[in-house]
């Protein structure tokens, strides 16, 4: 199983593991993220997370990549509440679930590429309805899955599956354009976060896989 | 409003209106299509719809557009109940809809590329999921309007009519190509139902705009 938010979750948790935080914890509900955070105790945890785009108040960090360097969140434990991203997650709760933006498809193919049977993609959306940059991303992990596996077996690309592999086609040597037009990227623009934008567009920039399992998402070693 | 269903409703009430059909009503159940086409007398009605792509047990004629030449469907009403199709059209009731398939896009954008506002596209998809050709279809109607509306205004695209621009560009010239790989399509070629497909392939061939307002389908007149 694949989950996507590409603006800004599963960025923003890529660069969060690759910056040395021990684990993310994600939660649907600011209640539940603030019960979670108190129970755990303030010293190595951090509340995290946005509703339309911006930082919750009273939380620790937001939910822009450029917030989580290693002298903010090295060896601590995030909870992390965000409206599409980690809802979805906790939706997947249960599953075990590799979290994937542009910033780390290279790596999640490669680390799902050797799986056999089934594989399905989630794409986190927006508010529940389609969003260009996730289908996008879900097509750049269908692209480079398909290549791979077609080497040894035969690959059944469900409709969704052939229309992210057409918009990737149409779209992934372009996240600049695509952030140019897509609905989400033109609101956190006018937001002032412009540089998250050209963060997330770094095709391959963080080699991690944030795998979520048991409530936790780590870092998967290899 | 535009509603679509490519494979095969939209298709089949558009060669069922240039065929000379009076009109069609579109019901949602089995039930409700018997009882409305008991209601109407059954000198100039006919019972028409699928489920599961075959022809329902008692009923009149199926959801293939080769079941409705002028001389079985000149002049008569038809009480139509498809899986997809014409339950979306059910679930409209009230607003004023056009339907489109790949048949009559053309049309259908001469026909709307004189309004204005805001316009929404609905692919019928399958049982409430994606498919592949409705997506493609939206798209070809997304493209031939804004090619004739940004002549004189600015168009706005939301992100998954974005997403069916970039699906036309991709297999808008390919049709056949399209139906080989679409599950829908894929589903309906092994029920031995190819020619549906040939047909359903054939932009633009019949131009005819069909209405749907107050529970019936009529043609346009131009």
């Amino acid at each position: 199983m694949v989950a996507i938010d590409v603006l800004r979750a599963s960025t923003t948790i890529c660069q969060a593991l690759v910056a040395g935080a021990r684990d993310i914890l994600p939660v649907a509900e600011i209640e539940e993220a603030k019960r979670l955070a108190e129970s755990l105790g303030q010293e190595n945890t951090l509340l995290c997370g946005e509703r339309e785009g911006r930082i919750i108040p009273g939380f620790d960090l937001g939910n822009s990549p450029l917030e989580y360097p290693p002298e903010k969140v090295k060896d601590k434990t995030l909870v992390m509440c965000t409206t599409n991203g980690t809802a979805l997650l906790a939706r997947l709760k249960g599953v075990e679930t590799v979290i994937a933006g542009f910033v780390n498809a290279g790596a999640v193919v490669r680390r799902l590429g050797s799986l056999k049977g089934d594989m399905a993609v989630f794409c986190a959306g927006l508010h529940g309805g389609f969003s260009l940059e996730d289908a996008v991303c879900g097509g750049t992990i269908v692209a480079g899955l398909e290549s791979r596996l077609a080497r040894r077996e035969r690959v059944l690309l469900s409709d969704g599956a052939l229309a992210g592999k057409a918009l990737f086609q149409r779209w992934g040597k372009n996240l600049p354009g695509l952030f140019k037009v897509a609905h989400h990227a033109r609101y956190l623009a006018s937001l002032g976060f412009e540089r998250d934008l050209a963060f997330a567009a770094r095709m391959n920039s963080l080699p991690v896989v944030p795998v979520y399992r048991e409530g936790r998402i780590t870092s998967l070693k290899n």
